[in-house]
Formats: C-alpha cells, structure tokens, sequence
C-alpha cells in the first residue's frame, strides 16, 4: 500500500489517549468522520451523521443482517454461481432531529458556524458534540448533542440534544424524525441492482405513540419486517408545543418554544429498533414499542450510566498502554473500541467486514471475522467470539448446500454474506479460497484453547470441524506416491488465484483436519451423532499428515503455493503511485507473477508457527517483503507480527502503526465506506502477538515480548482460560501477573521456557533480545510503510 | 460428448450424396431445419424460415459484421474487462412471401398440409421447396419456391415463388415483404441487453421503387447504416393487380389474381443488401437499388445458372468422395458446402463460428476461424482464407490496444469479436487463452506455404507475426536457469484454465516465434518499416528454443500443462447423461481435475506434429482418450485425426463421422442457434488429414493414406502450389495427380518417402499399413463415439 497524497492529515483527529476528537469540520472529509464516529453495539449502528442530516456523504443506519437482496448479473454466467447477492440496507433513520432558528433551518453550511467540534469518548462510549452558530439572521445558539447506541440496551439508540440561545430571544423548533427510505449514493451502474436497493422498504404500518411514533416496513425481495420507533422527553423553561405527525415513510415529532439568552431547550430522544424474518408486524411493534419503555424508564442519563459502566468493564480485561508511542496508544484503543462495538451484541449474528459503520462490502461478512477480529475478541470479549461461532453454525445448512453445489462432502462456507448464501460473484476470488474453512475451524478451536470453554465444541463446534474436515478430504486428494495436495484453490493473496498446493491454505487445512480428528476423539458420542464413521478421522490424520508444503531448495524459502517462485517478477515502476494495482493491471497479468496482495506465505508462518523453523521464518520474511504491495488491508498487521518475530522490530513498528490508523489516517482512501476491522483488529495482534510475542500452542499461553526503540513500555490485559491477566513489559523486564482467583494457577511459556503464574506470584522475567539473521528487508520501490512515531527521547 | 436421446434422427435428412432433403415439416425439428437449410454466402445470410414467415424459431436474416453494441455487466468487475459486447443483428427480412388463397392465409399448421418438402441442392447452391396444401375451406394449391444467396453477386439473395390452383379456381394473394425488427427469441435475462437487442434498428428512410421499395435503417448503438431492398418480376396467366405499400419498418408488394386450376402464379423476388460504417445513406439506398437492377437484368434464371457454375468450379477442386459410407460422403459434402457459404464472399469480414447460419455465440468469430475452417479453406477456397487473413490485419489497432490493456507488446487479439474488441467476458477462458494468436500466426504461415502465394506475406502477414511474436516475448519469461515458460494462460481444453506452460500454447507459441523470425529474415526491409529492432528476432528465437514443455516422465506422457497429469481423476459416473459437464460441475471442480472438455495437448500433435515422436504420440493418444469428454464441438475431428495417426483407424472414422454429423444429426443439441462450422471444416481434416494423412512440412505437401475397414476408396482435391490435385487411395493404392499445367512438378512425401508428380506422370504408390503401437484406448464411461456406418461387405 502507498500512502502517497491520500488519507487524513494528523489534525483532523488530534492525538489524544481516550477519545477521537474532530475539533472543526471538514467539508472534505465528512464521509471519513461518519465512519469513524459511528456508534453501534453489534446489533444497532448509526453512522456519525450530523444530527440534521445534511450535509452528508452516505447516511447510514444498520440493523445487523437486515438486508436486500438484489440480482447477480452476468455477461457469461456459469454453473454455481450465486444468482442473488445479499446488500445491507440503510434502515430507518432515527438519529435526525433537524432544528429552525426563528425561521432559519440549522445548517453548517449556512449562517456562521463560530464553533463545530465531535468528540467520541471511547470510555463513555458516547458521541458528543458542541455547536456554537449564527443564523444568516443573526441569531446565536450553542448546540450540545449526545449520542449512544447501548451496549446494555441491544434494541435502543438515544440522542440527547439540547440548544441554548445565546445573546437575543429565538423561536426554536426542534424537528425530531424517523425516515425510511432516504436516497443513498448510487450503489451500482446496474439498473437492477439500483432499483433493487432504491428505496427497498415498503410501508407496512405506523402509529403515533404519546411522544413519538412507531413505524414498520418490510424489503420487497428479502421481505424482512422491522420496526422503527421513536419516543421524546422535552425539558423547557416556558411553555411549548410539541406535535407528532406520521405517514408511511416518515414521521416527526415537533416541539417548538421561545428561548430567552440563556435558556435551554432539551429534547432526548429514545430510539427503539427490532427486525425480523419471522415474526408478526404486531409482534414486532410490541418490540420496538417495549424497547422504548425501557429506554424512557432508564432515562438518558440511566442509559449513559450503563454504557459507561459496561465500557469500565471491558476496558478493564481488555486495555492497551503504549508508553512512547501516543499516536499507536490513540488508535489501537480506537480499534479496539470499534471491534466491541461490532461484536458485543451481535449475539449470533454476523460480524461483516466494516462492521455496522457503513455500506462498505455490501455489509459482507467475510474470513476477516473469524481470521482477525476472533483473535481480539477471544481474548478481550469471548462471549462476543462464542457468538459469531454459532453464528457460524446457524448456517451450516447453507454451507452444506454450497458444498454439494461445488460437488463436495461437509461444508464449505461462503467467501461473502449476510445471511449464509454465498455471494461472491467472482470466484477465483471469492468461492475458491477454500481457505476460509479452515480459519473458521481454527476460530473454533482457539476459543477452547484459549478460554477453556469446552461447552461450545459440544453445542456447535464440532459439528463445523467435522463438517469442514469432510470439505477438505473430498476436496483434497493423494497423488500416486500418498502425498496429499489441495489443487486450485486461492489463498489470502487476491493477486495470485486458483494455484496448487498454497501453503497457507494446505497448512490450515492440515490443522482442521487434525483438530476435527482430535474433536472426535474427545467427543465420540457426540461425533457418532454427527454421523462421523470410524474411518473418517484416520483419513483426516492421513491426509493432514501426507500435506504438500511446496519448498524452493534453490532460494531456500517456502513457495506461496506450486511454482510461485518461479514466476516472472513484477515490474513496480507501475504509472498509478498511491493506487491498487488491481486497478490497473488484470487478473491475468497479476496472477502470474511474483507480486503479492496481501500476506499470504507470511500469514501461514503467523497461524502454524510450529511448522518453520526460525531460519525458514527470517528467510521467507525477507523474501516475501520485497514482493508485497499490501492493497488490502489485512497485510500490515500480519507482516508486523512477522518482522517482530524475525527480530525486525523497526519495521514491526511501521507496520503495527499503519494497521492501527488505517482509518484515522484514511490510509486506503476508503473508510467513507465504513472501517476496516480486520486492520483494526489486526492492529491490536500488532502489538499482542508481535511486541508480545503472544503465541497459542495448545492451551498454554506462550508469550516473548520485545519492544521497538519506539515504544518504551507495554502493558496489556487478557482473559485466558476464565482468569484476567496483565502482562508488562518494558525494555529489560517482563512481568505476567494474575487478577483473579486466589487459587488460580495458569502455566505460561515466556521465551520458551515454561512458567507458572498464580494469584499471589506474578512471573517476572528478564526480556531475551533476539538478534534478527538477517538485515531489515526493503519493499517494492514506493512501498515501504510510513515510519511510525520516531524513538522516544531515552 | 454423449449422444443418448437427443438429436436428429436418420430419417430427417435421408442419407443421400448431393443434398439435404427434409421429406416432411416436423415442428419439433423447425429450429435445427432453419440452421441446416441455411443459405449464404459470406455477406449475406438467410436462415432456413420458412417463405410465409411462420412458424418460426429464430427468424435469421444476417450481414456479415453488421452487429449491435450492448452492455457487458458483471457483479464484480476487474480490470480490462470488456464493458461492451457486440451482437449480431437480424437485419430487415427479405425472405418473407406470404400467400393467401381466397381469405386464408396459408400456414402449415392449418388446413391440410398434404405433401411438404425441402430440399438443399449442394451442387445448385438453391435451396427448394414444394408443398401441397388445402386451405380449412377446401380450397387446394401447389407451391413451389426456390431460394439462392448469391455467390456471384455480393449483395444479392433471390426466391422464385410459384402457387398453382388445384381443382378449383381460387383468389391468389402473394405479399411480399420486408420487415425490420422482427421479434426475437429472448437473448438475455438481462433487461439492458434485451433493451439494446430488442428492436436495434431504428428506421431512416423508405422509398418504394418500381414493383418494391427500399429500407433504410441504423443500430441504436452501434450507429451502422444499412439498406434493403426488394424488387419483383411477376407472371400470371391473366389479369392481376399489384400494389406496394411502404412504412418505417416495413414494405409490402401484394400480387392479387384469379387462378383457375392448374394455372400459375410466378413472382420471382430480388434482394439487394448494403451496410455500412461510414458511407451516407443515399449511397447505400444507391447500392441496394444498384443491386437489385443487377438482379432483375440476370433474372431468377441467371442467377440460378451463375450460382451453378459457381459451385462447379468449387466441387470440381473441393470435392472429397468417400465410397462406402454414405453417411459420411452426405455429411462432408454438407460441411464442405456450409463452409463454403460462410467464407465464400466475407470479403475481410470475420467469418463467425456459426458462419450466418444462426445468431448463436452471438455471431462472434473465434479462434476456430484460424484453426480449424481455414485449413480447409486453405486448400480449397485460397481467396476466401487469404481474405479471413486481410480481416485479422484489419483489426490489428485493436488488438495492439488490447495488449496495452493487458500490460503487454505486440498485439493481442481478441477472443471472440465482430468488429474486432474484445467481447469475451469470463477472462480465464477468453483472454486467457493467449494462443488464439499463434493459431492466427499459423494460418499465415499455412497460406504462404500451401498457396505458395508470397504478396499476402508482404501485404499483412508479417506485420501479424511480428506483432504476435512481440506478444509472446513480453507475456512469456526466462526463468534462472534459461527455460522460457508461458504461464498463466488457457489452452484449447476449457475445463482447465488460467494453467502454466500449456504444451499447445508454447509449442504453437515458439512456432510464431520462429516463423515471425523467419519472415523477417526475408524480408528484411519491410521488417524495418515495422520497427523490427535486431535484437527482436534473436529474442523470438531464443524464447522458441527455450521453451518448456512438461513431460511426466513417470507415466510416459506429456502433461497437458504444468501438473496436470498429477491432478486427481473425474468421477464420470455423473447424474446427467447426454449434458455438458459444465452445466452440473462449477469450473472450481473442473479445472483441478483430470478431465478434458477437448483436444488439447492432441491437438498440439496434430498441428505440431514434428515435436513428437511416434512412441510419445501412441502413448499421449492412449492417455487423453480416456479423460476427454468432447463437450466441445472441436474436439472429434482432432481426435479422429491423431487416432488415425497412431493406428486406431476404426476409432477415428468413428469420430470423423461425430464431426461431420454435428448438425445434420444435431450432436450437441443446440443445431437451431447456427451450424458448427469448425466441426464441419474439421471433418474434412478428419477425412483429408487423418485417413489422408495430410500433413504441412513446409511447403512440402505430405501424404500417407490410411483407411478404416468402413471406407473402400477416398479421394479428395486439392489446390496446393497454385495447381490442382487429385489425391485417390483404397486399401492397397494410392495414387496423386496433378491436373493444371504441361509443365507444373509438384514434390511430395508419400509414407516418407520422397516423389514428385508432374502434369504427365501421377505418383502411384502401394499404402503402407501401420500397426498401433497400443490397443485403442478407451474413453471415459458413456463417451464413446458412435460406430459410423459399418464396414462395406467386401
């Protein structure tokens, strides 16, 4: 990735520890501010839209899974490829109150605006925002706004606003709305498609409630119901009206009054939302309805307690302190803020690639969730990494489907959904990178490992490693000598596609099998229930143990996959600084030569560190840097881990730093679309996995921490198999302590050598420094990363 | 292929040498019967419809390259996807007569369809009908029409209609149309393709001349100009009226008279055609009226008489007499004359792979034109391959501009196209399938040596071996040690895709290398002019004789591609028999597996025949029979060539006869949407090159005439050298006589051995039998050809 000339200057969102703070606002960079100010709870997401809703760049309001579907359209179709795709739908609108200054409309554009700043306080999880500003007529108001989606209440969103007038007496009108069906930015070229997600709520029902008003609409295709409502408390110092209007698509509660200099108007606004496939409209009102009543009961400042209090919680077992590193301190909290936000309440549903934070990706769940953000949450929120588990398997009927379609046993689930339909409509890209199974696999068999949860496996877990173990072996096949390979699959790098035996991909796989196999063992019963015959497992172990691991004894590295190495190098003198290549090169070009998208090889040697030793690691980390463009953003986090591990902690440190802004820098020129998590989450394996040195091996938690010049301290907070654990460390000492349990005793690996950490003993131990074999890898020309925060002074 | 229960059956055509009759109208078979009763003549097309218009199937009147622009859309798109196809239009409708006798109008499903019968004259180049018919009011007519698309005159296509009263007196009304816009068969689900396809033409102009009027209309899209015209000559026994009405999209000349029984009415209707780019519309209305004058002043009888005469010079060096098999005698004579049609006049048109038989594939031209139907135009019809050569250097900008798009020298062609743009738009089997280009260099190469005509070389030909060797240096690349490989590409075989170091491709690929090198080393100065730098041609020589071609030296045969016989083997025992793999399998499953959809690394050793020796050839025959499933309708014809080759002579008549009788028995169950005019053409290869054993070493022609047990004598005309050949063989002679000039020696190789035949002095020769190396193979469950005919009784 090039950072050239795109993204976020450094004051857009001044650096500071707690909270991302938009000090004034920037007409160019409204679309990026909606994304990174979203709020959501993994169930409700409101994008940072400005109270008034205009201007804006994509208004954005998201139910988790509540979608459209839409044609798939092809030039030259061709058999199982998915006919309808899956688009998350901008729901109801209730975040807009729209205020009129005696009879000018409140608009940032208009009048003066003398103050604008937005601060997202990432412990109150509340969006705050402070308006001074002068109507064309001369009338002053200050504007306070607060915003929260609650972790505690999964179905309400509330807004509290409150506008104060300043220097001469104004009539104020405060116009609190419900809109269903406001126009989006077209979402493709593709009459069908448009139409389909033109305007896709239809009118089922409204009612006025006593301060508000409920509204229901159902998608034409999809045809999932849900309700929409709204509910006020009004604070003024005299007298005011205030009146509910409601029609199919919209509806307005109106309160207006007359401020004095000084005097306040207060409405809060309670928003309550439910969806369903199943249930009854009436049912469905009854929700929202009921959503309302709590909220109200709860009050906003009830509502702001709670939020504040779970946030107190997970900042508690889930924190990062950087000491040195401010700009890495700011943004990995950031991350870690957004990825809670997308999961905590999601409670088997998707987690999709931006999260609820825009319509990036079609609102796509993708390997990203169980690849980047599980590893997160599995150590920081794990019932919210249980949770996408089952969701995993609630579409396992789906996957099973998909896999006779493809002509496969088990499972095999889709690079792309919502609803568990594949809908990828690009498939070398898309349903042949196997590999998404055996992250899957792997998500499942981390959460026990690492949470000693063993309840999972039994409800649902097992079930997937069976199920993605039959894929691989109906898939894979042993050649005349027993070696077993997995021919024409894509593997993470979307610049290669459709090759043999990728190691990656073969690795992963090999692991899936093993651990379905050992899951059988553990459970008999319940495999016996499954239907697993006894010969299954031994052909797993059979396969898994024959896998083909391509290796180029000429270079002495690993081979992406078959005859990578021996590819055409690409010529990077590219005319397109700053820009995918994607863009500008094809498929058939790209995926013949030694170019990389993404981490691949390198993500292989990150998830199955057991099968390279030390010397292949640095050598393939040499090789592979210098082929790598990083155009997704799934990379930096991966090479960072990589480059710490080989001892090239400098560039570790770029790395970490480029996953961790890359939306508070805009650095793909895309979060306008909603953020990247994976990136995101990754930042957080950055600094864990890679300073840290945080490694699964089995159950036990091994750890090697080593700082970059650039970071003076570390400290960071787990829960691993049910207790809380901090682990600091600096640049001569590490220390694990325990913070739970009197009793507890949890065994830990530190530099390799094995340890025991209890509730009176933390372990402290001297850190190893580790010599790098060989010298700091370069880049392509023009991609190196941005260095990260020069050394702090010592 | 598999062939259970589809198709024609024996009894639609009778199996008779010079023509294709259809005895009776089966309404289930109107489809196939509107391909196979095609008329054209490289410019213009008429699909077999019947006079009166209906019932119908796909109404077809083509002009070659006369197309319609339409959107490409893909739910993922990439980079250098074509954004805009091209289709073929069906132009303004000529053909139609429509008769009424008293007030009905006669259709063949109603009333009493008493005698119906059509046939193709192959060596009069008309296509004949006569029908007995009683109207539901009792009243009886004969009609007999005839059809020709003129061969002598481009632009001129012809119907001599003739109804006679039968027992009663009856009103005669005969309406004559032209009809632009007729409905079509739906051609896409897609709403914006079947917007730009559904009614293309927008009217320009009419006028009504003399006894008929001219249309003229132009594609929305595309913006092509076109004019039809029609003119009458009318005969009856008494008085008639006669009357021309004229519209926007239609024109009607209507003939009313009173027959009494056993008189005639004759109208006798000329069509005149022209299109356009760029020309203004008063031109081609002048053309289309110029035309139809020229037609009128040769009449029906001139015409019909120009047309034989035309046709016997083409079967006098053409025609291939097969004694023993009549089936495969009618059916090479019917692929001979439909080859014939498509090329005869295209005049630096593409010739499509359905020639203007039928709108299927779109009318796009292919690779097929090159590599299977100018072989045969090569030796029989030099002017017509000579002019398919002119078109390919015709689009050479767009081919040059392709390759930029694809970060490549040279020019790459397109892999199906009318005006010369890419329109594929599934790229791992468009423009992945680079070698397109060195079948195109090879058809070069083929002319000048066959034709021994020199100035086509000079005119086009080097510029397009330069070109495409400039291609394959810059797409194919020297690894470490030297070799040169060609990855990433697709073969003929489009159930493997997107492979490395496809043995057809390099081997082809080095062909054009060096014959590119060759032409420039003779003609150095017009090499020059092309900016042929020195160093180019030590390039192209040093790819060519560095190129890799995979060999598995444990199983003793060449591996298709790089890995390929390592893959795991197809469970053919699939669910749907008679049906395409690839409408039950994805790609995904098919590319990774051992399973061929047609000659592929066979037809490298039909067209590259010096690169393997006999061993290897035996054995690669023996090891691709038994994964080849001919779901392509070029694979049988190569197949029965390289079975002829290694011995299995009993199987390659088997597979010349499934070439040849693609259409006349409908093999691949989609005859309706247009001929398969490489597999016609490539029956003759089966024929001429496999039993023949016709092989090009140089501009050596090389013979060894080998026959199945099913043929007692074959004899076949060629023109070669600028002489005319007779080549005659049964089981123990074979005999070549040169039949143009005193003086003209022709070399030639016989079974290997040197001879030269003079005009005075035939070369006589005894067969040389050869024993397989290998029992025939056999090929995958249910794949078998059909026996052809059984052995004569000797």
């Amino acid at each position: 990735m090039r950072t050239e000339g795109i993204g976020i200057g450094d004051a857009v969102f001044p650096v500071e520890p707690w909270q991302i703070r938009e000090p004034a606002l920037d007409p160019d960079r409204l679309g990026q501010s909606e994304s990174v100010l979203a709020l959501a709870n993994g169930h409700i997401g409101l994008r940072g839209n400005l109270d008034e809703g205009e201007p804006h760049v994509i208004p954005g309001t998201y139910l988790n899974s509540y979608y459209e579907q839409r044609p798939l359209p092809y030039p030259e179709g061709g058999y199982g490829y998915p006919e309808q795709g899956q688009t998350v739908v901008n729901v109801t609108d209730g975040k807009l109150i729209r205020l009129m200054v005696d009879d000018e409309p409140f608009h940032v554009a208009h009048g003066t605006l003398r103050a604008h700043e937005r601060v997202l306080d990432l412990r109150a999880g509340v969006l705050r925002r402070s308006v001074d500003w002068e109507s064309p007529a001369g009338r002053r108001v200050r504007i306070r706004s607060s915003r929260l989606v609650s972790f505690t209440h999964r179905t309400v969103a509330a807004v509290d606003y409150e506008v104060e007038a300043v220097g001469h007496e104004v009539r104020i009108t405060v116009q609190s709305g419900l809109v269903a069906n406001e126009k989006q930015p077209q979402a493709s070229s593709d009459p069908r498609v448009a139409a389909a997600l033109d305007r896709p709520l239809v009118a089922v029902s409204r009612d006025t409630e006593q301060h508000g008003a409920v509204l229901l609409h159902r998608t034409r295709a999809s045809g999932l119901l849900m309700a929409a409502g709204m509910d006020h408390a009004i604070e003024a110092p005299g007298d005011y009206d205030e009146e509910t209007d409601v029609r199919g698509d919209w509806a307005r509660t109106t309160v207006v009054t007359v401020l004095r200099p000084g005097e306040r108007l207060r409405v809060t606004k309670f928003l309550g939302y439910a969806w369903s496939s199943s249930r009854s409209p009436q049912a469905l009102r009854d929700q929202a309805a009921g959503a309302l009543t709590g909220a109200r009961y709860a009050g906003w400042d009830g509502l702001a307690a709670a939020q504040r209090e779970y946030l107190d919680d997970f900042w508690d077992a889930a924190d990062v302190e950087i000491d040195g590193d401010p700009v890495l301190q700011q943004s990995v909290r950031f991350g870690l803020f957004h990825v809670l936000q997308a999961g905590a309440r999601a409670e088997r549903r998707a987690i999709g690639a931006k999260g609820l934070t825009g319509p990036g990706y079609d609102g796509h769940a993708f390997w990203d969730t169980e690849g980047f953000v599980l590893p997160l949450l599995t150590y920081v929120a794990p019932h919210a990494a249980a949770d996408v588990l089952r969701w995993r398997h609630s579409i396992l009927d789906q996957a099973r489907q998909r896999a006779r379609t493809l002509g496969l046993e088990g499972a095999a689930f889709p690079w792309r959904t919502i609803h568990g339909e594949e809908c990828s409509a690009y498939w070398p890209a898309g349903t042949a990178a196997l590999h998404l199974n055996a992250v899957i696999a792997r998500a499942v068999e981390r959460y026990r490992e690492v949470t000693g949860d063993d309840a999972l496996e039994g409800d649902c877990g097992l079930e997937i490693l069976v199920e993605t173990a039959r894929l691989w072996v109906s898939h894979g096949h042993h050649d005349a000598t027993g070696v077993w390979h997995v021919d024409g699959v894509t593997g993470p790098d979307e610049y290669s596609a459709v090759a043999d035996d990728n190691v990656f991909t073969n690795l992963m796989a090999a692991r899936n099998l093993r651990a379905a196999a050992d899951a059988c063992t553990r459970r008999p019963e319940a495999a016996a229930r499954l239907g697993v015959r006894p010969d299954e497992p031994r052909a797993w172990r059979a396969a898994a143990g024959a896998v083909h691991v391509p290796y180029d004894e000429r270079l002495g590295v690993h081979e992406q996959s078959a005859g990578f190495t021996r590819y055409a190098p690409w010529d990077f003198a590219g005319e397109h600084p700053g820009e995918p290549l994607m863009l500008h090169a094809p498929y058939f070009q790209l995926y013949r030569r030694q170019v990389i998208k993404q981490a691949d090889l390198v993500l292989a040697m990150h998830w199955c560190p057991e099968e390279f030793t030390p010397e292949q690691a640095a050598r393939n980390v040499d090789y592979y840097e210098r082929i790598t463009v990083r155009d997704s953003s799934l990379s930096a986090c991966t090479q960072s881990v990589l480059c710490a591990e080989v001892g090239h902690l400098e560039l570790a440190h770029d790395y970490a730093s480029e996953a961790a802004l890359v939306d508070l820098r805009d650095l793909h020129a895309n979060t306008r679309d909603g953020l990247h998590l994976a990136s995101l989450a990754g930042a957080w394996s950055a600094v864990v996995e890679g300073f840290g040195g945080l490694r699964e091996r089995g159950s036990v938690l091994t750890l090697a921490p080593r700082l970059p010049g650039g970071i003076t301290g570390l400290r960071f907070r787990l829960r691993h198999s049910g207790v809380r654990l901090l682990v600091e460390a600096d640049h001569e000492t590490v220390r694990v302590t325990l913070r739970d349990g009197t009793d507890a005793r949890l065994p830990v690996v530190l530099y390799g050598e094995e340890a025991e950490v209890t509730a009176d003993a933390p372990v402290e131990r001297p850190v190893v420094p580790l010599e790098p074999l060989l010298p700091p890898p370069v880049q392509p020309p023009g991609y190196a990363p941005q260095r990260a925060a020069p050394p702090a002074a010592s």
